[in-house]
């Protein structure tokens, strides 16, 4: 349809996984004039029509073929454990110069994965938007969801500096704050102070389910405290499964220093420990004070 | 001050802890016209003078005996490790018809030794509003904190009905939907629902201040999520500190519940079981949204 060459016409993006984040991004980045025909891929069917019909993306790829073809930037917003495949299925059929890059929650792993799936490993670029919540689907999106949120970037000893340019320029442009690091910390970061709080999370409302008295009576007593404290236990569960195996490493170790941190908080209970008890909370509340101090 | 007997005069209301609890009592009981002249009782006088300057309180008590003098009510809103002592101070000095009544976060033990510190233990009668938030001192107090939040009265096998009467009223009166519950049946419940959650944020918090990763580069990126599920670890140790200790059984089976939960995730990850893994997720997922489908 395009009437110029490519380099004429504005960049032809692919959204694979048009959820919240791929949306949002797809929504935003039209908004702000950054992309030409946005084309999207998923796996469900009934999504990516209403995707189309909320006029996130202007068509839906029938297969990888499909999807690839003309395509100038991919973005990989599914879930990580499936973003390998998604590229190796996308790369034959792709333009040599074709820029990769995803939205995943994890990177070390998932960035080295791409990187050898896509023959132009230097025009692969992993990134990590800092935004989202406990909503999930394309209903969900909207173009404000990463304005003035944090984006990470991971470029490797690869990446090639005008693909890394031009992947911030597209975050930045959707109102994100870049930063670059490297992969293995940002996972060693993002695993503990979000992943494990995920996994706790859910392990709280895993336990209220279970509990000696019936969840249904103890949940009929749940207050802003247990609401806000267990918020992103109703993330989509296959989300966080991938999430935690991508990131297991980072994930247990976390997990390890929050169980030695409860074990302290429930020693000092069984004891009666409370000058311990107080020690402990009083350390805890004064970085939580910290941190609300810092704003979001 | 009073020109009529006692009983002509609205009833005069002791508040011991004038913060974000019993300032907001003090507030919205005096806007509903439920109570007359309002003492201030705590241990900080600044706070009991912005108290006064508020209008929270009418003035700030001196001893016990000042403020038990023709009292009708006595609100204990203190830490709860602290309100036997109280009760046992204002007794002596107090009108022998004069009700007792609290808003602790625990129960059983705390009415009981309420009951021992009475000498009418018929007059004692035990409450939890469950309202509130990590904020605290009567800077925080708001009239509206009780509307159409849960009340809990625990009343025993001694408590009078007429003051149990007049405590429900009171709390009606302040907007609050109030039911009746055995205080043992209350401390499993909101050990589980209340405070456990409490003591998992707080570990959270703790946890990041002691990581592999500094706390400052770790907190540097926390977004949402973290943000959310850790919101009431800014809340003050002493007050969860007693917490913990005055409802000390139904916390620590509850911590092993938790535990339990946490160690079936942490386990999948860690054998890489994905079908496991997700199976837990979902079922916390679908409880949690289930929840959210309740409303706050």
């Amino acid at each position: 349809m395009s009437t110029g060459g490519s380099s004429a016409r504005a960049p032809r993006l692919v959204v694979a996984g048009v959820g919240l984040i791929g949306g949002s991004f797809a929504l935003a980045a039209r908004a702000a004039g950054l992309v030409g025909e946005i084309v999207g891929v998923g796996r469900t069917r009934r999504n990516l029509e209403e995707a189309q019909r909320l006029g996130i993306i202007d068509r839906i790829a029938t297969d990888p073929a499909d999807a690839a073809r003309d395509a100038d930037v991919f973005l990989l917003a599914a879930p990580v454990g499936t973003c390998a495949s998604l590229a190796a299925a996308f790369r034959p059929h792709a333009k040599p110069d074709a820029i990769l890059t995803d939205a995943g929650s994890t990177k070390a792993g998932l960035v080295a994965a791409l990187e050898a799936a896509w023959t132009s490993p230097g025009l692969v670029v992993g990134a990590h938007p800092i935004a989202g919540s406990e909503t999930s689907g394309a209903g969900a999106a909207r173009a404000e969801l990463y304005r003035d949120r944090p984006c990470i970037l991971t470029p490797t000893p690869r990446t090639d500096p005008a693909a890394l340019a031009r992947v911030r320029a597209l975050w930045e442009g959707v109102g994100a704050r870049v930063t670059e690091m490297d992969a293995t910390r940002h996972d060693a970061i993002l695993g503990r102070v979000s992943h494990v709080p995920h996994l706790v999370a859910y392990a709280l409302v895993l336990a209220a389910t279970e509990a000696a008295v019936p969840a249904d009576e103890l949940l009929a007593w749940a207050g802003a405290g247990f609401r806000d404290t267990t918020r992103i236990a109703a993330s989509p569960p296959e989300l966080w499964r991938d999430i935690a195996f991508a990131n297991a490493d980072a994930v247990l170790a976390g997990l390890a220093e929050f169980r030695a941190a409860l074990e302290r908080i429930e020693g000092c209970v069984a004891r009666g420990d409370a000058a311990g008890l107080e020690a402990a909370l009083a350390t805890a509340a004064t970085a939580r004070r910290n941190l609300a101090g810092r704003g979001s």
